[in-house]
């Protein structure tokens, strides 16, 4: 039986065959994210993998259920398994931002899901590290939040060689969108619309992209000498400033290309590139001060903002790189045991030992002492421990390290210590 | 906007809501089941939440679909949201278990999901800590499986006053049922048919019991009677010899109420209960030495076993007994920036104390004094930090202790050796 076209199996290393994803590799990447959320006092939340479908309509159109896992459930509620975790936290924020201060610093691991039919072969879920804040619109909340995706991406051993922050801002080509309004092509309400064509301008033809600018008053000349001139907004100029004095103004720059396809970005948006262009963005985000309002029928009215990170990207960079440390088995000791006498005594000080902090394994069933050392390296122990029995009837715990091939004889109860000390 | 019922959202302590859940003691629980797991040598494994139905039918029999979140995928795939995770580990483990030493040693923290429409009001999701070991016939196996559950019950200071592991054993009622075996009633394919009648004991009206037992040639009397002698089999005695052995004799006893409901358990069962007696069973596992073999279509035969433990009777029962640390937001520290021109050296410094590895927050703008103070309370701050200019023009740093509130002033280049110290 096999798993379902475009999900993973993660398995413990080393892996057994290039089609699986290493589970301990992603333990690695997460470790990294929350530890550095935590460093930034970002509080970690979770919602439901399922939610109603509306909570994605409601806020992208019912154009977006195409690329959803939808279904009707046995209640004949209509159903959709997560594709972005933003709406699900505006819902939670909404529901309950009075009773906590702002402003609100929160994180997230949760697991997406995305159902293309045309991407055979592309992954149809990925996990993806989220971190937002609420109830702030000074940009010194936007630099915070850039600054936690940089350390983010430096706490995997990435550096400013490898990657930037393209740094752009919807007020700023909303200022440019503004004086073409009033022409006879171009309404007000036609500004998501340019903003499409914007996303788009890297992927689609020169010539097409030109003439769907023109249908709106534009020229694609303009657009280009906008993008050329990259002249900082006066908020993104203090995020740049207020990045430099934290000593990451090496890591970001302005790039008017970001625009960012989601329609509910209202300000500064951002994306994270490698710097050889050789992958896909590595994360994506910006403000959206008015998602809560809607997501909340009016109810509640607080800014946001927030960035997404996904592990796929991230995972292939790292290993292009690499960055990606030997994430093997690895113990502070294997108990050897020779004497099947000594089994209970045995199993007593693994169990301490275990209880004291330490990784510890053995051999369920009698083995021959060589199979049980080979074992110990497989398993890549730091210490083999072993007890005896004296001519005198006591016992004697024998500790031998591994690397150095040096064994001492070591007091029962202070083992642990031992180990943990001379690791 | 509300979430689906039977949905948990999780956030941040202090909690806002008695309707949710706390996102904090879900890290607390995972991080104690996790931790010991790695003492014992487990490693992390996951799978897709969502699997081909046919996994699920396979081993349960299509009355398991009304039971199921399942549905039919964009590409007309059957579909289900995994209602535990044990076919998705035989699969995984069939796919690669030659790649592998045994005994393999694995765990992991899914999200299940199950849609019981007669039961509104109760959880249609909940975590569970799966731990599995395959390849090892030998008892030692199950005492080391059982051993993990104890001490990740105990990680979270349960003791042996709050609960009790329920030992049991397939062999010993298969024994029990092969001397009905020939009678006119009963052939020997109708042995799950008894063993579902066992598990429901406790929970069905005696005279019903007593009437599907005789209908299969046995009385109630003499169930009780087994029951009630409770003689352990020998592999049942070298189980309790090993866990003795470890210490851990208190946490368990024979039981042979305990049978299990699913029809894949081969021999050793058993649940965990809290003493009192209040609440549902908090774990269940046991031997499964033919699942593989099932799932992999005969191709792959390695004997299994393992537990599962949910998130939901383990969080109630924590509460219940008092044992859920106070998990608020604490930090090591809190920027004071009350002289806006150090705003910038203050940003370096947070960068640099973060950087170090402390938990560190500020106001993002401007603020006054008291109010930064009362905010640095709020948020456990052991400490707090404050930049200030000496008369010759050089910082001087400001390092309060929150509890003593005790001042120091302290070099720049030592803050985040002494904040880390001095915890």
């Amino acid at each position: 039986m096999e798993r379902l076209p475009g999900f993973r199996d993660f398995y413990p290393e080393p892996l057994p065959h290039q089609d699986v994803w290493s589970a301990d590799t992603r333990t690695y990447i997460f470790d990294a994210w929350r530890s550095v959320a935590r460093r930034y006092c970002f509080r970690e939340y979770d919602g439901p993998p399922l939610e109603p479908l509306e909570l994605y309509t409601t806020k992208s159109g019912e154009e977006i259920v195409g690329q959803l896992y939808n279904f009707t459930d046995k209640g004949d509620r209509a159903v959709a398994l997560r594709p972005e975790m933003t709406p699900t936290l505006a819902r939670m924020v909404a529901a309950h931002a009075r009773n906590y201060r702002k402003p609100i610093k929160w994180f997230a691991i949760p697991q997406l899901f995305r159902y293309e039919r045309q991407q055979k072969g592309r992954l149809r879920e990925h996990f993806q590290f989220n971190a937002d804040i609420f109830g702030e619109t000074d940009p010194a909340a936007d630099a915070e939040l850039i600054a936690l995706l940089i350390d983010s991406l430096r706490a995997l051993k990435l550096t400013a060689a490898d990657f930037v922050i393209r740094l752009s801002s919807r007020d700023a080509w909303r200022e440019f969108f503004k004086r073409g309004v009033g022409s006879a092509e171009c309404g007000v309400e036609r500004e998501y619309e340019f903003y499409q064509i914007i996303d788009k301008l890297a992927r689609e033809d020169p010539a097409q992209t030109n003439s769907k600018l023109k249908a709106l008053g534009f020229s694609l000349d303009a657009v280009n000498e906008f993008i050329a001139a990259g002249k900082p907004t006066a908020e993104l100029d203090l995020i740049l400033n207020n990045l430099s004095a934290r000593g990451l103004a090496e890591f970001v720059k302005i790039d008017y290309n970001v625009i960012r396809g989601l329609a509910y970005y209202t300000g500064v948006v951002f994306e994270a590139f490698d710097k050889k262009g050789e992958f896909r963005a590595i994360a994506g985000g910006g403000r959206y001060d008015n998602l809560v309002k809607i997501i909340s029928g009016g109810k509640v009215d607080l800014p946001g903002l927030g960035f997404g990170m996904g592990d796929v990207v991230l995972t292939e960079l790292l290993k292009a790189r690499g960055l990606l440390p030997p994430l093997n088995a690895h113990l502070h000791a294997f108990c050897l045991i020779e004497d099947e006498a000594l089994r209970p005594a045995s199993l007593k000080l693994i169990h301490d030992l275990r209880e004291a902090g330490l990784t510890v394994d053995y051999s369920f069933v009698p083995t021959k002492p060589d199979k049980q050392f080979k074992r110990a390296l497989e398993l890549n122990a730091a210490f083999t421990v072993k007890l005896e029995r004296t001519s005198t009837g006591e016992f004697a715990l024998k500790v031998k390290n591994l690397k150095t091939r040096e064994e001492r004889v070591v007091d029962t109860a202070r083992a642990a210590a031992f180990l943990l000390a001379d690791k």
